[in-house]
Formats: structure tokens, sequence, C-alpha cells
């Protein structure tokens, strides 16, 4: 099995991403699977350009985005993309598309292909904070989700996509008060563990717990 | 013009909503449109027969879902709703689905109708706090905005429909420490200020305003 | 009886305090008691000679100074004040002291005279969120709270002193996303209930309730 | 010179506190001070005689008092001990006293006698987040500061004291949704930079920078 995993670069003004330092530091098998990892630019549809590059030549089962998520407590794979840009700051190149679609083909929004809820599981076994977020926002991260899971959906049958949002390393919150963060340790360990789920669940159907929001 | 706005009854332990406790004191016409006035029960599927039925009898241009985001600090009209059900809880007949489709034969996911950029900017002129929220969740207020709009799409595309959360009002949150609220005078402030902006942009299209999200 | 209560006037950037708008608004008397209204500058020492000022010539039996908490989701009386000024921005003449002891022959700190358990437990059963506070912070706040106990252990033993922070009014946080606020209804509703205590507690010991805070 | 630093045992459900975990990582030796560790227990009183016996058998020149601030982001520096308890929740013995003294004879706070800003500045340029807090609280944790600062100013007139709260571990919230943490790496790493800092103002005065807080 091949699972291609990509890292976003910094953006928004800082000059490291948890994201691309995570996935740069990932072994590279993790039970039996082979790691392609990959820096993609944080730039509306040439992020989508570089993913498809590498689906191409990769021919990977699995593609797992991972993106930062400043402020949240602990790693959320992504339940849905939505076929919406709406930028609240500028992409690494300028862009700052507002509401607009994605592919004007392509359905309103894809569901994650990968099992959420036993990454989840997974990452809190590993002793890492972890829950399913049901927003990737409406900026880049978003439309990575959206692109790649549109790509599976047309181009790619035979692969399967998710998008997983990480926290602030630590050292990134210095002068952010009262804001949460994560060792690169931890995202590590947690990145692996969700890794693990997905080789793990291959085939099989999620885990039907409880893992909802009211709101 | 003619609005059917919805409140839900209380739930989660709760005995008060301020959804319907705020619809319950909207004024009976704003610049102009009938607004009709209906409480819902949170419960899954069922709060959707009752949507129908009022739409119905009353054949209402817009459909104005509102419903209780417990945390929230604002007012927050809604982007999306998600053809899934996943409840953390149980809503009030005991049903707790997990991670199942809505309608097999809806879209994914169904964008607002509402001009949800025009009514967060009337509500912060008539000062009250609000923002988009990119997710509804996945309990009974996603489902009754994926409902509603289902019917708008299949069987009333006379009408259009969206929804707000609102935050806990002020003596919910007595013994919840570190929990924002809103004073019920605010809420319905804040909803009529809202409605206004549908009134005032039906046939238009919403403002073009950054109002994204990175995550 | 007589009881002073203060509110500062705004600083900081804020063109409102809620602590004088609100102070503004409760009524003459309150169970009995007169109440004085006065407003005070936000600026260190200067608003301590105002407040004796005004106890020379009201007499006041109770002085309760009201100020600005923004960020705090209820009000707060404090429990103590500590003998020292720390300003994290310039006070409203430009004054920004660090780490510099208030009154050199004062206490090293002052609690608060005043029935702070029994002023939340009034203010919760009047439907308004409240909880003691154990930090009035090192600004002009905790400043007034410990200049006017030093006045009431050195020069006016029969006044009682004491001091209650209060959060931000609901548009004061438009454009702070995230921040808790209530309405200036709600403001004087807490701030009559506390007073209320304060008059039922005369010559009485606070309630023995839990309320205290681990860290 | 010598350095008495001391953890807190488990309490209040916990199975681990990550200021003992911290504390016996700490190397024995920073910047030429001897480290001597100390587990205390989670108990009014009995924690300040444990400390007493250790200041007795090893003179320590400073004594740094270390406890678990759970929901805090950052390490914290306290600035002040009050004269009181208030129990929130039992100690690790069942006592919950309300609203008592500490010491009848006792001042009614105490300021931390370490160069708490120079720690943060240590912690921060050390990568890891760091402020002052004002209130250590009313359970044990102030308890042990105020104990330990009284005992500086009355029977070991040649030692110093203070106390530094920390964040959650990790894996401690993995069940706390929304709560910031920190990895046992850090919190060793940030102990180990404000120790340095005490070593280096040893007989100096502390950085004179901003670090006070509005309320």
């Amino acid at each position: 099995m091949k699972i291609l995993v990509t890292g976003f670069d910094p953006f928004g003004g800082d000059t490291t991403n948890p994201a691309i330092e995570a996935v740069k530091r990932l072994p590279d098998e993790i039970k039996g699977a082979t790691i392609i990892k990959l820096e993609i630019p944080t730039v509306f549809f040439k992020s989508a350009e570089v993913v498809k590059d590498a689906m191409k030549k990769e021919e990977p089962d699995y593609i797992l985005n991972i993106g930062q998520a400043g402020g949240r407590f602990g790693l959320t794979p992504e339940r849905v993309a939505i076929n919406q840009d709406d930028a609240r700051i500028p992409d690494n190149e300028g862009n700052q598309p507002i509401d607009t679609p994605i592919q004007p083909d392509g359905e309103s929004a894809y569901f994650s292909q990968l099992p959420i809820k036993a990454m989840v599981d997974a990452m809190k076994n590993a002793g890492v904070p972890a829950s399913i977020s049901n927003t990737a926002g409406t900026f880049v991260c978003n439309h990575i989700m959206y692109q790649t899971l549109y790509l599976t959906h047309t181009e790619f049958p035979n692969a399967k996509a998710g998008f997983m949002h990480i926290p602030f390393l630590t050292d990134q919150v210095i002068d952010r008060p009262e804001t949460a963060s994560m060792s690169l340790d931890d995202l590590v360990k947690g990145i692996t563990a969700a890794i693990e789920a997905i080789v793990e669940f291959d085939g099989k159907e999620d885990v039907k717990v409880v893992g909802g929001a009211t709101h």
C-alpha cells in the first residue's frame, strides 16, 4: 500500500508550518505502507496541481493532506470539504477569492474517504488529543481537501482521500497569549497513529462511535 | 413577502431554548414582510415534517430556521448544511443516529440561500455580535437546515431557506462557568436585523465581503 | 445607610466603559440605602484622590468600586487587592508604572470588606452570571481597590470597601471575535443585586460557601 | 548555590501531576546550582511541614514550588500568595477549608522573592510559552506558596522562595475537550530555563519589563 501525505508550507506571517514539519519527520513506512511525503504551496489551485502531479506519478492508494489550524487543541480529521473558496486572508501568491465555487461541475461537498473516527480513536489511544472536525474552513485547507476528493471522484477512482488539521507548534505561540499548541513529537506521534488506522481499516467500514457535534 | 421563522423547543437538559423564545418575540411584520412564527421539535425527521407542513400551508417566500449553539459568542448564519446525521446526544425522542445520510437522493450538502454576509453586516450595524459559521454541526440543527434546503431544491422551488445559530440566554449560563451568552433583547434585535437584510436583498446577490475562515 | 458606587471612565481605546454606564443607571436607593454615584478617571493615584474627596464629603458606610474586565463572562467581586502597580498599558494620562508599590507603608494586600460570596449568590439568583475573582490585575482597577481599602484601614475606619469587575457591553465586542459580553440591563440588574446583598449582610459575616479556585 | 524544587502529587481525580513528573526529570545541577527535588502531598498544612523539614535539612538558597494549573496555556510564575485558604474541592486528605486565614500572624500576602519577569523572559527565549500570573488561586498551590514565603520571612531569612504553575500534560487532556496542554519535554525545558534565570539573577533586581494585567 502507498500513502501520499502532504503538508503545506508556512503562510499568514508564520515562518514555520507544523504540517510540513511533522510530515517531514514521519517514518518512511507505517504498518507496511509506504509513506510518500510532499510539501505543497499554500496557494489556491496551484496546491491542487502539485497534488495531482504526485497522484499521477506515485499512484497512491490513499492521500492524507495535513494543514495547520492555529488555535485548535488537538488533531482533527475533517469530515467534509465544501465547494467554496472564501479567503479571510490572501494566500501565498496574493489570491483572495470570495464566495466562489472551486469546481463548477463538482459536488457541493465531498465527505472524507478516510476512517475518521478510527483515526481519532487511534490518536487518543496513542496519548494525543484528537476529535472530529466538521469544518475545514474556507481557505486553502478546505480547498485542497475538496480538490483531492474531486480528483478521487473523477480521475483517480482507485484512490481515497481526506484531510487532517493540526494545532500550532509550541514555539509558534510564544507571542500568542492564551493559544493552544502541541509539541512536534506529539504531532508526529498523532499523525502516525492516524495513518496506522487508515492502513488497518483499509477495505473496512469506519467504526460507528459517537463523535458528532450539536453545532 | 412572507417569511417563516422557526425555533426549536428546549433540549439536552435545558428548560428553555433561546431559539423559540426569541422567535416568539419577533414583530409580526418586518420591513413589510409578514413573519410566521413556528415552534418545532428537537427531533430528527419529525422537525422536518412540521416545517414541510407549514411550508405547504403558508407558502412562505423565505424560511429562516433558528437554533441554539451553546457557547458561541454571537449570532451565526450558517453557510452550509451537510447530508449527514451524527448525534452526540439523543434528540428529544431518544433518536441518536450515527453517521447516516439524511436524504439518500439529496446532494452531499446545500449552501444557504440567504444573504448570509449581508445578514452579518446588518446585525453588527445593529450593535449585535455576528459572524458567518461554516458548520451547523451534525445534530438536529444541521438536520433541519439540510431538510429545509432539500425541500426548496425539490418540492418548493419558489422558496429560499437558511439557518442561523444563536448563543445561550444569559440566565442559561448561571451554572455554566466561562460560557458566553446574550440577552433576549439582543437576540431579538439581531434576528430582526438579519430578517431586514433578507427582505432588502430579495432578488439581489449577497454582498461580496471578507467573511471566510482559515479553518 | 449610604453607599458610594464608583465607575471608571473609558480607557485603552474604548469609547465607553460599562462600569460608569451601569453605575449611572443604578437606582438612587436600594433596599433603603442611599446610592451615591461617582465617575472616576482611569488614572493611577488621581482616581484615589477623587474617591477620597467623595469619602470625605459623603461619609459613606460602604464604597463599591466598579471596573471593566474585558473578556470575563460574568460579574466578579474581587477577593483581594495587592500593593503593586504593574501597568500593561498606559493609563489615561500616560502613566505606566512597572512593579512599584502603591503605598510604601500599606499592607502587602487588603481583602475585600464586602460579603463577596453573598454578592455572588444574589447576582446568580437574579439571573446574572457571577463568580469570585482572586485577582483584580495590576492596573488601575487593582490600584483603586487597594487605595480605597488603604483609606478604610487608615483614615476612614467606619467605612467598608470592595471592588467588582464587570464584562464588556454587548456592542463593545462587535469587532472583538470570540469575546464574552453582557447587556447593560443585566449589568445594572447584577450590580443592584450585589448592592442588595451588601445592605442585607451589613453587620453580619459573609456566607460560608464554596467559591475558591484551584489556581 | 542550592535550590529546592518541589512538585505536588496527583489530586482531583488525576493519576499524574505534571508538577512532580517534570521536577523528577530536572537535571541535578543547573548553571552550577545543585537541584534538590522533593515530592510534596496535595494537603493543606502537611505540604508545608514537608517543605519546612527539607528547608531545615538542606538549607537551600532558593525554594521553587511547582504546581499544576489545569487549563493554562503556558508556564506561569506567580506574583503573589494570599493569606487565605478557600478550597473548591477537598485536598488529598479530605480537608476543605473555606475562607480561613493560613497564618493568623502572617502578612495578608507575600510577593514572590524570585525574579519572575526574568524567568518569563528565559522561558520564552527557550521556546516555551510563559507569562506572569497574578493569582495562585486559593487551594493548596497558593497555600504552599504562602507557607514557604511565611517561612522565609520568619524562620529562614537567608532563603528566597516562589511558586510556578504549569499546564496539564498532553495525555491528561485526551478526555478534556478544548483544554490546553504541554509536553513533558517542554515543561522540563521551561522549568530549567526559569531556574537558570533564578541563578543568573541571584543578588540582582528583577528586570523591569511590561508584564502586568489590566484585570
